[in-house]
């Protein structure tokens, strides 16, 4: 790994009333450029480990590709910061609609949450009702998933996320940024073709519109988070029939949305 | 204003061994889509407050504008979350050079950690010191910040920042997105001329290079932060001579860059 995922630097610190000279651990952040096809795509500021996953589940998120399949070649220059890809097919997103704007004519109420074009293409509906769990079990995971992350015990500056059943962790990811933690998860369940119809996503960070977005692409039926949703999130939830459990902290939490897949202690 | 900052919903919360219906206030996100000169520009997702600094904070931020007086016209709708800006000259930034990766030749080491374009245009070195503070007066300026945000407190979904001076706040702003909280202070500035050569920002969130670099275009010498930063953004720090202070808690706090202006105690 040419390029280190955190940095040991010297710094001030104030401490019990004290200033002295001692070292610290900062999470470094990688601006990651894109490629596709020889066109530069986007750029992404991410922490460097797992790359292609992230490349992966970045372009599957964008709409760009459907399947792991559709990649031709994957070609991630670490040092300089670059991931070249080549598709089989050229890629059928316009940048005419790349981000932006989803405008609904009179589409009905169902499509009316989402802004970006893309993701009203690429969010999955989850009408099926694979998962429950109980109350206890939400705890445990929010806990098991913060006991993964070592990264941001030693850095203070990531987000956490993992994807899990009802017995454990699956997979566990860190990132400074919070959706490349979620793409990370996507690349790795498409590259490896894990099921994910059985599983539950645990999140460190707030569910944002776009974390729901990211939960309903990957395809999960719960999204458990220790943080707080947004109101767009959690009609977004609504809409695509997504359990959102917020504010799991020791022995409290919030269900938003869709209870019936939190069974009652 | 016809889009409300939070809304009250009925939730399910499981506490002290009990599973409850109770009312909940979540904070909303509103997607905003801004159109320079007719043509669309960016979304941003923001809190809907302010709407009208934010977009000029982000327009200056985003190397569109360079004062205030750039803009001819400016209209927000925000039932639909469209802003309409209308420049007195065409606007300069190509899009070809938009969020573009800065991908530096052979410049020298000053603008090396730039990874977009436009950031290596419009953030300014502070070469000045104009302003210096005590470790108690860091303490102090975290603790109003947090203090002034009504938002973080009822729903525990957004990120404040504050314009201050030694003496205390000048402007705080919160949004559910950590630059929006900033652009308005920006837009703020630049629209009622605000001098902030002898201003510090607090900040909730991360100092993260996109942070640091706002601080930089603001054109403030120290940022303070509750969190954790990054490499990416102290390098930013050391190169462009901004006091970074970091996990400013309670009886400690780290000076990570430019120590000379925290004076000892």
């Amino acid at each position: 790994m040419p390029y280190p995922v955190v940095r040991t630097r010297q710094i001030l610190r104030y401490k019990n009333n004290e200033l002295y000279e001692c070292q610290d651990e900062v999470v470094n952040e990688f601006p990651l450029t894109i490629f596709l096809d020889e066109e530069e795509f986007a750029t992404v500021v991410c922490t460097p480990e797992y790359v292609d996953d992230l490349v992966i589940g970045f372009l599957a998120s964008e709409g760009v590709i459907r399947s792991y399949q559709d990649i031709k070649n994957l070609i991630i220059q670490e040092q300089e910061g670059f991931a070249y890809v080549e598709l089989h097919k050229a890629h059928k997103i316009s940048q005419q609609f790349y981000s932006k704007r989803y405008i609904s004519s009179c589409c009905g109420k169902s499509r009316q949450n989402f802004y970006f074009y893309n993701d009203a293409r690429t969010a999955k509906v989850m009408t099926e009702k694979n998962v429950t769990l109980t109350i206890e079990e939400c705890f445990r995971l929010i806990r098991l998933m913060q006991e993964a992350s070592a990264l941001f015990q030693s850095t203070g500056g990531a987000h956490n996320a993992a994807l899990c059943d009802r017995n454990g962790i699956v997979l566990a990811r860190t990132d400074i940024g919070r959706h490349n933690a979620l793409d990370k998860i996507y690349g790795f369940c498409l590259k490896n073709a894990i099921p994910v119809h059985d599983k539950i996503i645990a999140f460190s960070g707030r569910i944002s519109s776009e974390v729901l977005l990211k939960v309903a692409k990957i395809g999960c039926e719960i999204v458990l988070s220790k943080s707080a949703p947004t109101e767009l999130a959690l009609q977004l939830a609504e809409d695509l029939s997504i359990t959102a459990v917020g504010f799991i902290r020791d022995s409290s939490l919030n269900v938003y949305t869709h209870p019936e897949r939190i069974k009652k202690p």
